[in-house]
């Protein structure tokens, strides 16, 4: 039994004494400095992480329900679609859940052998049936879209999700289809090495408007909280890539101030900027400029999309900082703001975007392991430093009669 | 008292319920996924971590022997150096350590006014002389090259430092001379705020040498350890900044290989490569494209050196993996590593250079707090988004006739 | 007299020979190469440039009328303006040409002193009154803006333009105005340097329609020529900085491909694409990461915005090729197109945008020389390499401590 | 006949009426603008080019002798080579410089079969011999490499260049071997299209020299002009993708200062300069950020290697500029130059480097034409832009369910 009271920083020091271990955050950093200057010891401010490297997926009771998540018009999913269904419903008895669009498709309907599957699949329509509370674990068929709006349907607490790619890998689509049986199998299992990819936590709070108390967890409040004032809309969503404050259909500049912690850092002036997770740093803030991130380092990247200054870099800032965003004072056009792609929307004077670390990651199955499977997509999905060594520049090196 | 083999996930549990503070590195994760996935507990794999934000610097006992650095060349720094000298011997009673061609500097032997504090100092010399077991502060004053210089003194645990910047703010140098006698009696006394600022540990380990071990704490061993083969060379070093591996005085290109935890991540194919703590990568990494990381992000970045691919962008991993950079088996010129610019010296093929984070960071002293420091020194020494905004880039927007 | 018939390539060569004089564009290519080869003579296809650097102004009658345009909210412009007017009309007897709503402008009509000035002021109204074959001489008073909108008036010949810049340093505007009168005098008598900026002739095609005929020289047909089936709508622009296609309002990506003489090239996946002269290389296509190219290099440039691809970088393409874009054939969302920043519009499936270099460009009076203004520009707008040498990125070689 | 006392700016103008053609360089600018200004007339600044499209080979005597030159190390050249000299020999009865190691490589010598057509080469040294003067056509076997090496040996006029790839496409290498014979039979003819690819003619003066007149012709003069002083001196180079200033050996900044026609521009503190021509664009300077320029357009790129200064982006000015680099008078270390990667040689303060555009281009010979095998070798050595469609960046428009 631990005695809280007892908790001090002494003892915890015996506790960080206990293995030196090799963790993925780093090595425990010394806390004496010197012969005499030391940190000044805080319990309450001790954060304990599990270690990233080591966070494997177990189940507390057998997972029956499962969501399954394809990309609609893409014709060559429906036959893996079917044979995944029919796997989970007839093999292991699960609950398939799917939206009910993806069953309305022709193709599915036509299908008269499929017909008796389908009739066991529950199905639900975004925006009006919550399946949040009832998933035990998300399969998704296609590319990274599917499992962005996979994130957007759990607002709160995600379920593990496990994501194929059919045709190229994708950055967040680690497994291939062909081994589905075996894969699956051994998730349901448990076991799996997962990574738990940070999401941003946002709030849109209007001119004039209150902001909401964070009870709403995360939940969707497009015309505000049930008796509140009309004026006063708030929005709150989780991203899992990165939230985008541009110029929207205006050919006109942007001008947005940037606070950090309270403080104005910055003004943005430009097509806009992108506030992304470290899962988002290889997706549109790659294509603004920005370094790629690791999933894994706890952190908030701040990209600009052309900026006017030559000299505006992306910068990576702690994961614990609060972000704000407001139009400039002196900005003679609107914002947009766009969420994952989704639900843009205009901001005006006044209106301000908070964003914040999320404590809802996305709890994403590996394929291999969270090095290996982030190298591996960097290299298919970004061509990242491969090229034919052969050819290279046009480098005296390449001929050997310059070299004496 | 805390019984350890109690310490089981569950407790640790309600350690982290305690309090879900708003901590540096971001929000406690969740540890639960939907109705039933969780992580598996896995105790030993628990960091326990003083939040960054809340590290303030206390003495263990009164400091006594302080060490002050001043860059060398530069004559606007005599004044201030002797006036701080003065101020910590006479009126704070510490003893002065300085390097001993700081004292033979030839305007400072000439003063005689000078000459009695100047005796009172206790002089070392770089290569001679060990100090590292006897400062308690460090003083810098001049560019970040002293903190540097600083830094690479103190291969084991490395004392608070404190730097002053004569001119413009520098990155590591925040404080202001003006109000030294303040700001000095203010870090005596303790509570300062403090920025611990990671280093890298770096080690070369020739072909046909074994790896020492870490016992040796980073001490520079240019000639192998003692009774060791000479065909063994081993040198180990920290990083506060970079370590390079360029391509020397050669035209031609270095290819060299980069391995993360043991497995080869890619080729190098350009000028060089650069692996940076984040105090770096507002060094030399910035100058070759890299994104700006706030110190307390552990994260180590690798930066390409004007790499041959189009598509090589820098990339930021976690601070807890082990990075190792060799020759590629087809380069034809040997490559050159440096280490915050010092030590130069020529790689050749079997030869190998292994990083990891070192677990002695350099306990930075902030003069507001990290995160004001920081942004502060992007704008001043990076022009970071500094522009006029009037001037602009030529947009209609300028023109009000543009508008209709 | 030249007898045409007999201008071979010999003579040309005679030409040729005249002088190896020093050419802005280079000094004149060998046309015989070793002992054997040399360019097969071509007199058709051999281009007689006058040398930009010797480029200078003359009049071939005395300038009678001239336009001046002024950024309109800028209250800080009213008194230069008035000042100016009264210069041109009072001092030089010129006829001045003025938008309407300028004179309409609150504090203008309210000014009893300058009503005088006002009544003899000529007025227009954009896209009514067509004033482009009547004027001698601009004159513009503000940002780039008030360069990029009399550019947009002359869709055909442009008359000298003389910019003046109010505050800081445009682009576009190198003329300080506190000497206005002994510049404006200067320019007047002739003589003056120009650079001739050359601009893009953008033409929009919608599906269906057919192109027109070049005789319409660049004037705008909304509704399509007269007589035209209403289907067949065509645009055509001169643009002095850049024709931008992006996605528009749109969250998602354009997905456009890009032709050069009629080739297909590449296709571009991310937030647009622009197609921009040198003058507009330091504009909009700098923020996009575009090399800066100086105004008389004989050249377009294509920079993608915001690529998917990493290795998608900007390119540079002689000024004679003829480029088109149109909308993937893939693409599921339309794209926008617009012409230095003004007249956005929708482009659909089937329809295209030809790009050529525009036979009309805006002759821009030098304030000093075509080169010094230049780099004066890059220096005062876009703070090219301006950096305080002092502060520097961190890095030993300040410390001189470590420089043994 | 044509009276040159006649040839005014009038009959000029003529010659530009006779037809207003297509050319690379764009249209012909108008010299009117607006009803009464005009370009100054100024014949003796009137440049006559032919259109670099329409530039074709021919041959005013047949071609007699050939060079031939291969990459040495690279045993899979062995058999192309050998065949290509039988062809050349025998069939065409052409004689065949090669250069004396290339011949003198062990598995050339032992084969007994080649002997007859060895010994008809001709051989030559590098430095020893001058074969610059009877060569009429070149071949290259092998990289880029070769054609830089071709370049070095013709710092005068180079005879047309046919260049090989054998493996994969080079930027400067655009033709198949397969097809070999057809192709050098076809150029043997005449009638091919070629590339002007511009040189830059690069200067070295040392302190206390004087700088040597132009009729040495681009000759090496490694020991100064015959009967100079020893300690004056020269060297001229021709390079076809760049010089390059940099920080050479040492881990310290150059701080190098840039003028253009003799004025100060900027200084670059950082690793280095390069100044590139269009050719080199898409060498080392594209590594270093450079947008890239297509070999017929008339510029010289200046762009910068990991300067200190974020603002500081590459530069394209026109190639009729004279510029010059040499060490700031307040750098503490010496910088280095090198010419296409070789002759690599120190700078010291006073010594000065003077860069304009050469009268002596590589004529290259086109596979198909000057833009199809630009953009072929864009797309094949850089991976310019080549990604799969299918993979992406994470984007929610992959999804199909996130689109309403």
């Amino acid at each position: 039994i631990i005695h809280m009271q007892n908790l001090n920083y002494h003892s915890l020091r015996i506790l960080l004494k206990l293995k030196r271990a090799h963790f993925l955050h780093g090595p425990y950093p010394a806390t004496h400095f010197g012969p005499k200057a030391c940190i000044l010891p805080n319990p309450t401010s001790v954060m304990h992480i599990q270690d990233p490297a080591s966070q494997r997926l177990t189940w507390t009771n057998p997972p029956s329900n499962v969501l399954v998540i394809r990309k609609i018009h893409d014709e060559s999913l429906v036959e893996p679609f079917k044979e995944l269904c029919r796997y989970l419903v007839e093999e292991k008895q699960l609950m398939v859940y799917v939206e009910r669009r993806v069953v309305e498709d022709g193709t599915l309907k036509d299908d008269e052998l499929f017909g008796s599957i389908c009739n066991q699949l529950c199905t639900f329509r975004e925006g009006f049936d919550d399946i949040s509370d009832c998933i035990d674990l998300i399969i998704c068929l296609g590319g990274d879209g599917t499992l962005l709006y996979a994130s957007s349907l759990f607002q709160g607490s995600v379920p593990p999700v496990m994501a194929f790619h059919l045709g190229s890998l994708g950055f967040l689509t680690p497994f291939k289809f062909e081994s589905y049986k075996t894969e699956v199998a051994k998730v349901l299992e448990g076991n799996a090495a997962i990574t738990l990819r940070s999401r941003l936590k946002v709030k849109v709070v209007k001119a004039g408007g209150e902001e909401q108390g964070e009870e709403h967890n995360g939940f969707l409040c497009p015309h505000g909280p049930p008796g509140g004032d009309a004026g006063k809309v708030t929005l709150q969503l989780q991203v899992l890539n990165e939230v985008v404050v541009d110029r929207g259909p205006s050919s006109y500049l942007s001008n947005v101030d940037l606070y950090l912690n309270g403080r104005l850092i910055t003004s943005v002036q430009g097509d806009g900027v992108i506030v992304s997770t470290p899962t988002g740093s290889t997706a549109y803030a790659a294509a603004a400029g920005a370094s790629m991130i690791h999933p894994n380092v706890p952190a908030i990247m701040v990209t600009p999309i052309c900026p006017h200054s030559l000299s505006f870099r992306p910068i990576v800032v702690p994961a614990g900082v609060e972000l704000m965003i407001t139009l400039s004072p002196d900005a003679r056009n609107t914002a947009w703001v766009s969420f994952d792609g989704r639900k843009r929307q205009e901001i005006q004077h006044g209106d301000c975007i908070k964003i914040t670390a999320s404590c809802y990651p996305v709890p994403s199955i590996c394929c291999h392991d969270l090095v290996y499977d982030w190298f591996e997509s960097l290299a298919q999905c970004l061509h990242w430093n491969v090229r034919k060594r052969q050819a290279g520049l046009a480098q005296p090196s390449d001929s050997s009669d310059t070299e004496n």
